[in-house]
């Protein structure tokens, strides 16, 4: 895009949430300087980065001077108006509202169970050892799967993605959680057209370059 | 709206993302037809209702003989998009990114921490007790309110609601927050900004009429 707002992205390499805006980046042709804000290190609760986004979650878009969007959802929807070409929602009404909901499914309903903010209650105020939390982690990837994979299978669209044979909104937030999924070694059984949809993400180079390991910061392989 | 869809809504008079769509349609003068779906019961987790969505979870609102939507961030979208007026986002894209921000900090990143299957979970499968589940539920109401209530205050946007004189996506998802809260007895301190908009809420029709006291279902008072 020509003459793009300039964009500093609060990012750390394996947050699904701004795995989101990088693929939808790259998918737009649209670039960010990135400014990594260390979860481990519990940088996300500092006070500067609270001045950011009071909820201490990633990504935040800054726009320019302007005050840093928050909510990876919120974020998509404005590069999608932003730079519409390539589309990553379909033009008809509902179709919109189908991949919209399969984003939903991810981004609302299964990622935020097993942020940072949810782990450090669960092990401090309710005495979560790291077998239950993992069980914790299992418990809802498997949910959501499952639940996607079933909505998937039961209101097809043809394509080799999601919806239609270019990438949604839904497949950006499929592959997200699919992407820390891996970093965890958290796999689910029986989900064969997430399978095949993941394979056609896998292949996509926007979806490459948005690898967790790729990022700065990832550990060696 | 004249000739519009027929719309079946599978709701519960306690669902917070029930009470989305039910503004949501009053503000844009739309109907639609209630299927009582007894989360008390649980209901949600027939097999019935899992064929219209598979996360168990409300609502879902059929859209003449199609495929349930679910997930109300994408029906409330969908309902801005078949009825555009009155809007429920402001016009400039910044203003659009900031409105679903604040939705998404409560629908996405507060809500989804609350639900009837998490609280099957831990209650069953990680020992919670009642004043467990009470406090669980408290930490993340107040995690959100808290918040959102920062960031109505360090970008403040002039007007009654959360953006502006008339309501939007952030205001709806505001009020359904703080709809369950009411019904649960919690309430969080020092959310000056939000008990402010809240007032211009409950003095609007369309947010009284989807009190959940008086949905058909709900307790006597």
């Amino acid at each position: 895009m020509a003459n793009q707002p300039a964009f500093e992205l609060f990012a750390f390499w394996r947050s699904s949430a701004t795995f989101r805006v990088r693929v939808a980046l790259q998918l737009k042709g649209l670039s960010a300087h990135e400014r990594i804000v260390d979860i481990d290190g519990g940088e996300q609760r500092s006070a500067a980065f609270l001045a950011i986004n009071p909820l201490g979650g990633l990504p935040a878009l800054q726009v320019d001077s302007g005050p840093p969007l928050t909510q990876s959802l919120a974020i998509l929807e404005y590069l999608e108006e932003l730079q519409p070409d390539p589309p990553l929602l379909p033009s008809d009404l509902l179709g919109r509202a189908r991949v919209r909901s399969i984003a939903a499914m991810l981004a609302s309903d299964t990622h935020p169970l097993i942020t940072p903010r949810v782990k450090k209650y669960l092990t401090t105020s309710a005495g979560f050892d790291d077998a239950a939390w993992r069980a914790w982690q299992v418990q809802w990837f498997t949910t959501g799967m499952t639940a996607v994979e079933q909505r998937l299978a039961s209101d097809a669209v043809p394509g080799k993605f999601c919806h239609g044979d270019t990438p949604t909104l839904a497949d950006v937030c499929l592959a997200s959680v699919i992407a820390v999924m891996r970093v965890f070694k958290i796999s689910v059984a029986n989900i064969p057209t997430i399978d095949r949809v993941m394979a056609a993400c896998d292949a996509h180079a926007a979806f490459a370059a948005a690898d967790p390991m790729r990022q700065v910061g990832a550990p060696a392989r």
